[in-house]
């Protein structure tokens, strides 16, 4: 047996012009601003105009924790999209963009595979419609008029040895992380060390992933802490008055992009802040459009559901005035058996044993996302080597959980392998069970909330952090930004802070090492282990083999 | 009398969809993938298909030393585009893009002024297509693989000191121009001292408007010396592999612009290299693809014609293989005055005398033009505040050169104000009087080449170079690089390298501070005096009063 490779599926695709995608979900096209034949931003205005119309249902895709067998949660989430179709749903599925610089380093990814693919990708692994250059612009726009202020006589007395504000670019650039600036005398500026971060990783994506408009937009930026003064007051973007200016940047970013499934289903992609130091999911305006405009919206965030659901409910859902109707599980045999202690080599050989213990991980994200109101059931992304015996096992431990497995086989089949989960996800939609909250109240203490979600989403006995650390967040508090939600950077490989723990680990506690503030995006960072914020390329990067060949093609990339 | 800014023109345009002006030069909407409603780029497969048509006349704009005054260079093309389009002649203008940075410290600028201008005039100042993001993406792998290769063994056992290639960015940031890198520890590298220069001086940029298509673009980015070994070996792009993914991300941006005029007549906008670095002009492809398009193909190149034209003729068209067939001389009455020594603010007030005394700069530029072979004729750009024994004054000293100077009222009049000079260039570019050859042979030594430019062109007594300098030039010959043309970077505001020098000076030596291998671009950079590669902002940036006003329209950028 012979399967064909993502890209050779994507490129078969018979993709309709985008206009006639958007007109079929009511957009005219004087309203589509195409790019190129296959790709169009929805305009500002338009979606203005949507305000009044109701919402449709919007259901969650998430996963277990991650393992290096995949568990394909885009997959499931554009397989799940095109299944709701199938069946009579108006459905719009919404992911995030990609970022690029990461491509060069080790291959790109397809957004979703096999037969549930949103394309065209190739664009959506270079440029795209150039959110993430727009992104990367406004950021180190802000980052020379910093520089620039304290050049022309630092009139706001901003401690040079505290500017928090970076700089950024969509490139795995090691030497970037740490460097110094402005050497080489007085016409220079002030050396100052500083860095670079990839631009995923800016505030300023996670500000446009939860603008609600423009206005939202530039009020967010313009809160953006970016130094404190030697006496610890902090300084705004908005007192260098770059938010105006950025928002110009930002302003054809801000307007979601539109592209289609392999099934010419519409696709919105658009935003990618990380997963770890901001809330990994694709932008609010995306999903509160498609809202306006279909029946269902599926979409996912980013990592297992412990980071991914728990920023999606107690981030995106509380600050974008989301309601969920339902979640959905993604989980493998594959990645079961490795929750279960079967190494990656030994993954085609059939254990119902490891399999049944690994579910142990899959039950408690069940809890988990249960706990905030939201009915959820399990999708079994269907790999050719499972076998029965595997999938029965699984299907059994979630009955005992009160849930119900489905086989789901959209890699091989699209839309048709979809069917019954997308029964399933309307049934549960539609009897309006749902009955979300989001996991703590915006006016408990800073630490409490993390407090709250070690113990409640982690299963951990505790936090441990230092007097420094518990007196930032006091500081913050007094200084108005104790409303705010906590956005946890923890590995996403466990439970735990250790990515060598899998399963459903008890017992441990979290250490939050150094808390930052995202005053714009409107939220704090916890930082609980090594958080890399700018990759490096890999001894042989992707870059060396990628190139275009003789038949004008991309090759290397995917 | 009151006159509506440019922007308030722009704005009150009446444009036609992008597909609309495509059709009109015969390219099929297949062919055309639209960015927005009104900027397209043209298919590199369309363009392919072009190669047997054949090509139209190619005029070439350029001017007099440059005054604060102004001399309206692009508007002037801009109006001549459309002064040949209204007397029956199918023609295309080409011009450069933008740089996004700079329109953040000084206000941008508009494509033209007045009633002769080139729109969508926001969107050419701030992302337009993403080219210029292209270029840095590109710019910034190569560096990024380069430090990459060190760090994992340096195989090609590249001398850390003796790293050329640095990084860009579209950003006016004084704090990057001299950076230490690698910081921080033995995951982050090697540390090394570089720095980032604004990205239209980026190498990339040059050779994307040099390079004839994909194939050639693989092929000049693989020739780029990044580096060199302890002994001096010249290291390239292609040895560190980066080649072909620089060439997959700049894909789309080789692919020229079209835009359009206020009289809805076709523009090409792509490309825009640094005019003292490198050779600022658009790209060749957008002007060869527009030659295959129009009967006529008006054309500009930056700063005044003593480096704008020079590097028209012995850089572009040399490589490109182009023929220009008429040339136009832009002078303003104003700028007269300023080169006959009168002071900006005495402009107003009428003066024959400094007139004609400035017209000896005009004179030498004639000249200069006219040994290239080329006809030309001199347009005067009209100002509201021009008086008529002024106006004479240049028509007067205009004809003792053997030429004829036109008065051009297109800024008030659109093409209207332009016939004259239309049927003007129609009639020097049809009777075929134009011979034109560049200045110097490919097989003319590279010192010898330096002397022809100061001696013939800017009059100079001869060039100053130390012994470094010239063994530079001859190691470069030895290693195969000696039939380059010379790329000269100068002071734009003189014929000699001090700016404050007027006028047609002699007795002047130019002093060659440095020579630099641009080997991909395909030319020696000689650089007589200060060149700024990465500007500052100034004390009150202009993006300080950027914003998007209550009607949704950007303020402060124009």
């Amino acid at each position: 047996m012979t399967f064909k490779t993502d890209i050779e599926i994507a490129r078969a695709a018979h993709k309709k012009p985008i206009l006639e995608i958007g007109e079929a979900l009511g957009i005219p096209a004087a309203d589509l601003l195409p790019y190129g034949h296959d790709k169009a931003k929805v305009s500002q205005s338009f979606i203005n105009g949507l305000a009044d119309r109701p919402d449709g249902k919007l259901i969650l895709v998430t996963a277990i924790t991650p393992t290096p067998a995949g568990e394909g949660k885009t997959t499931t989430t554009v397989g799940l999209g095109d299944g709701l179709n199938r069946i009579g749903k108006k459905t719009v599925i919404c992911i995030r963009e990609a970022s690029l610089g990461p491509n060069f380093g080790m291959k790109g990814g397809a957004a979703g595979g096999g037969h549930a693919q949103v394309v065209p990708m190739e664009e959506m692994n270079l440029h795209f419609t150039g959110d993430f250059h727009a992104i990367t612009s406004a950021h180190n726009l802000l980052s020379a008029m910093i520089d620039n202020h304290i050049y022309w006589g630092n009139g706001l007395e901003i401690d040079e040895r505290r500017v928090m504000w970076r700089r950024v670019m969509d490139m795995n650039d090691r030497a970037l992380r740490d460097v110094v600036t402005s050497l080489g005398g007085v016409s220079n500026g002030f050396p100052r060390q500083t860095g670079f971060d990839i631009t995923v990783a800016s505030e300023v994506m996670a500000i446009l992933c939860l603008a609600r408009d423009l206005a939202d937009l530039q009020r967010r930026l313009g809160n953006i802490v970016i130094a404190y003064t030697r006496d610890r007051t902090p300084i705004t973007c908005r007192d260098i008055k770059a938010d105006g200016a950025m928002t110009v940047l930002l302003k054809d970013a801000m307007q979601p992009n539109l592209v289609q499934t392999l099934e010419n289903n519409p696709a919105f992609v658009h935003g990618g802040p990380f997963a770890n130091i901001a809330h990994g999911c694709n932008s609010a305006i995306a999903t509160r459009t498609a809202l306006k405009l279909g029946d269902y919206v599926v979409t996912e965030a980013g990592f297992g559901a412990d980071l991914g659901a728990e920023k999606f409910f107690d981030i995106k859902c509380r600050k974008a005035g989301l309601t969920p109707a339902a979640a959905v599980l993604v989980a493998t045999v594959r990645a079961m058996k490795m929750n279960g202690g079967v190494a990656r080599a030994d993954l085609g050989v059939e254990s119902v044993e490891a399999v049944e213990k690994g579910c142990a991980n899959l039950g408690r994200h069940l809890e988990n996302v249960k706990s905030f109101g939201v009915p959820v059931v399990v999708a079994i992304n269907h790999f050719h080597s499972d076998t029965e015996a595997e999938l029965q096992a699984i299907k059994d431990f979630v009955a005992t959980q009160g849930a119900e497995a489905i086989v789901c086989t959209h890699w091989a089949d699209g839309s048709a392998g979809m069917e019954d989960l997308a029964h399933k996800v309307v049934a549960m939609a539609e009897t309006g069970v749902a009955n979300f909250a989001p996991l703590y109240p915006d006016d408990m203490s800073l630490m409490d909330k993390i407090e709250t979600i070690a113990k409640r989403i982690y299963r951990a006995d505790g936090v441990i952090a230092d007097t420094s650390v518990r007196n930032q967040l006091k500081t913050w508090e007094a200084a108005g930004y104790g409303h705010l939600p906590v956005c946890m950077a923890k590995t996403q490989y466990s439970f735990t802070t250790d990515p060598n723990v899998r399963g459903a680990p008890t017992g441990h506690s979290i250490p939050v090492r150094e808390v930052r503030l995202s005053a714009g995006a409107g939220f704090i960072v916890a930082i609980c282990g090594e958080i890399m914020t700018m990759p490096g390329l890999p001894r042989k990067p992707a870059a060396e083999t990628i190139g275009i060949n003789a038949d004008g093609f991309v090759e290397g990339l995917f």
